[in-house]
């Protein structure tokens, strides 16, 4: 008999722990729920699109109905404040609802038929080709969004959307969230359509499984980068979709500062604060000139920092790095730091802080990823914006965000935003990148190591990731999926080329 | 001073050298290539959609202008027939030409609005997405088809739609076509807008630059594996597109062999000696019932085989292989094998084989893919079609293509086409799997080892493999690019969810 090891939450507030939630998944049983899922996936795939749209809409049901409950466990564990974790599971409830917009619009599935023709290449057969679900996904739940990125999540709805049977891995730092999560959405789904794993080699061996088609992760670059690791030693590669690091840079221009420094200041601390400062488009890199205008916009930032409070960490890691990171800024000659109020009491609270250097002084090692309320003011000289901003993006990894602040006449804006563009999946002007709207033109990705470029976790486009294509030729109709049959006019095809929208 | 080692192609018809065409290409070669392609990506990217088709027409023109010239050249190369050289030169030509209307129409680009609204989550800020160009790809051409899917292939094609430079890796089979297909490649794309390198070490060389975003390859399974680990060394993963290996498996039902026994029969031989069996879409793997009627269709088989001749493998390689595969399976107890002419002459000329065995007594070892003129017949008990498909096609690795042979009122036609659907990219009905059809609906691809599963390497949608999406989030329209301005009709575009044509 093998020892079981059990799983539980920590009150972030206070570090003490919670009571145990469940047992870490063995091997076997990870095996098991696969086989499981991967029985499932006919069923689920065949599932037409309306019936598919109504689980999802269920899902959505199934959440708001057991809306204060989820929050109340949420709370417990992750020290997020009722407002950010009502918040999320409003965006989980929506996202169920779009993507079963998604699914019954039908657009996703892009439906092409070439009649048979004479071309230049001679003839050509019927060819008709439609997406169809990839197969069972594992699904990594995030620590920092334990409803909106996690089993409740994008990735999950994406993938259920698709046709696509789901196996979650909790994330330790929510587990109770995460089983309770799991329940309603077991309830409203077909059986066998989700799973449930906890521990970190159960993790391991999900993505290790040959019936798993493709891999949704949210998490840090190290973490993914190990199970992109996992993901490649397989016999037969598959996708790995890892939202992974980004720095999220802002460019102010001089112009910008002029017009309004002491707005961009605040607004800059509400937004690499917002969540205790552990969003993955949470601003960690501000260029601000070194003018009497961006001395202004700096000085908002320090008092807005020094007036700023109520920073919980979400988990005993979180919160040693932080401290360990922050800690060394304080001891740097060649930095100036301001730190606000907390971080001396119980649990994993801790004091936000605006780090301030120079561009020409820029030390490489200053400039990664940290999660919490940290963020790095770099000031460059204000009559060179371009030549700066050049510099300092192509000298930072590329990022899921890339923000402008503008004035409306501003000359270096094209050049700004053909830089930003080249090394962010997302670029914003005068505004801040945190808070990403789920719709269909949103993207959430960028080059690695923000993601794997190609593709969005948010977003109508996130169904993409899920479905492979396929092509019937001369394929008599009676087999054909409903959509590519002659005459079906409730989706947007394209015949022969040329694109009909839904009749 | 390093020494520089030749590179020459070999006379298949004689097994000899032909003069050399170049030197292998140094890594500190390759280095500077990528990075001129590297520098030249963002004038390449922001050619308007017109000046882009402009050059892939004048790519078609210039291969057309040097159509004697080229099929000349790989002739010698390759050994392959004028026949089938002209056809790929036609074949590369159309593909240019289709995908300058790819580009012309637009809806590649998925470009999306979405306005600034109320939603249930709150404000949503003005989004725009479109998708931009992913940076400079390596094309690595394959042996089979020196034009088609070589420097003039559709890679290079679909790469170039999409905005992105190319270097090429010459295959080895065919330096000098390689070599005289970039010059003329060359002379009608903006200055190191491509590039080319000869040399095993220069294509390592190549995948591993860092500027490098993307690569496509076709070829072998075990080629393709190596390079694919060279990519997963990087810091930066990269998509890989490889197609790779498929053995494109054909079910011929019962009442298919009663009806069309001796067509099914010349068609299959016709089809699997088809570039003397070398390509990918080869039917390696045929079940037929075991009937008279199947009967009929064997003999129909083994006489086309002991008909056919002129069979001229592409290298040394290929031809060791396929004479030691043979020479195996002659050597069989459990296996009948028929072998027609030829293949006892100068060169690398071979003869074809047809390969019988039971699915009972199926050796999986047996069942892996061959270039060259052999396929093996399978026979199963007629009573039991779709046990028999499905027990055959899940022993088997998914491949690009299935083929279904059936009668117009099948039962088991359902069943097969979902067998085949979830096994291969492309199904295919009465026909047979070689020839694939540059178009809107095609599909060249399949799960693992075939290809990566989610994209294709022919057909339109070729080029969203070498795109990567970019939202901006409230940008001024003049920093916008055109087809995200409020106004541009000239291609569809999805606004607040709903899809409007061109107008």
């Amino acid at each position: 008999m093998t020892d079981t090891v059990a799983v539980f939450g920590t009150n972030p507030r206070t570090g003490a722990k919670l009571p145990p939630v469940a047992v870490e998944t063995t091997g076997a049983e990870v095996a098991a729920l696969v086989t499981a899922a991967a029985a499932s996936a006919p069923g689920l795939a065949g599932l037409d699109r309306a019936a598919r749209a109504h689980v999802l809409d269920a899902v959505a049901d199934g959440i708001e109905d057991h809306r204060d409950e989820l929050i109340e466990i949420a709370s417990a564990e992750t020290g997020f404040t009722t407002a950010k974790l009502a918040g999320e599971l409003t965006r989980a409830a929506f996202q169920f609802r779009f993507f079963g917009d998604v699914v019954r619009e039908g657009s996703y599935l892009e439906a092409a038929i070439d009649p048979a023709a004479e071309t230049p290449m001679g003839p050509r057969p019927d060819l008709r080709r439609i997406l169809t679900a990839i197969g069972p996904v594992a699904v990594f739940g995030s620590s920092n969004f334990p409803f909106a990125f996690s089993v409740l999540g994008g990735d999950t709805a994406s993938a259920l959307a698709a046709g696509c049977p789901v196996v979650l891995k909790a994330h330790p730092s929510h587990p109770a969230t995460s089983q309770r999560s799991f329940e309603v959405l077991a309830t409203a789904v077909p059986d066998g359509a989700v799973a449930i794993v906890h521990g970190t080699q159960a993790g391991i061996a999900l993505v290790a499984q040959p019936a798993i088609k493709a891999v949704g992760f949210t998490g840090s670059l190290r973490g993914g980068r190990a199970l992109l690791d996992v993901v490649n030693a397989r016999d037969e590669p598959i996708p790995f979709y890892g939202e992974l690091s980004s720095l999220n840079p802002v460019v102010v221009t001089p112009a910008a500062a002029a017009e309004r420094a002491e707005d961009i200041g605040a607004g800059l601390v509400g937004s690499f604060t917002l969540g205790s400062g552990q969003l993955c488009t949470k601003p960690g890199f501000v260029l601000v000139p070194d003018s009497a205008e961006g001395d202004r916009l700096v000085a908002a930032v320090r008092a807005g920092v020094v007036q700023s409070s109520d920073h919980v960490l979400l988990n005993e890691g979180i919160h040693a790095a932080y401290a360990a990171e922050t800690a060394a800024l304080r001891g740097r000659a060649d930095v100036r730091t301001t730190t606000g109020p907390g971080g001396d009491g119980a649990g994993f609270a801790v004091a936000p802080m605006v780090v301030e250097t120079a561009l020409a002084e820029l030390d490489p090692h200053l400039v990664h990823e940290v999660f919490g309320p940290v963020t790095v003011i770099v000031r460059y000289p204000a009559g060179a914006v371009i030549d700066s901003a050049t510099t300092a993006l192509e000298s930072l990894p590329p990022s899921l965000t890339a923000t402008v602040h503008h004035s409306e006449s501003d000359d270096a804006l094209t050049a700004l935003t053909a830089l930003a563009s080249a090394r962010a999946g997302r670029v914003v002007f005068n505004a801040f990148p945190t808070g990403v709207a789920v719709s269909w033109a949103q993207h959430h990705g960028g080059p690695w190591p923000s993601t794997n470029a190609l593709h969005t976790s948010v977003g109508a486009t996130a169904i993409r990731r899920f479905l492979r294509p396929v092509t019937y030729q001369n394929a008599p109709a009676h087999v054909l999926p409903a959509e590519l049959r002659d005459g079906y006019d409730r989706i947007p095809r394209r015949i022969d080329g040329v694109l009909h929208p839904a009749g």
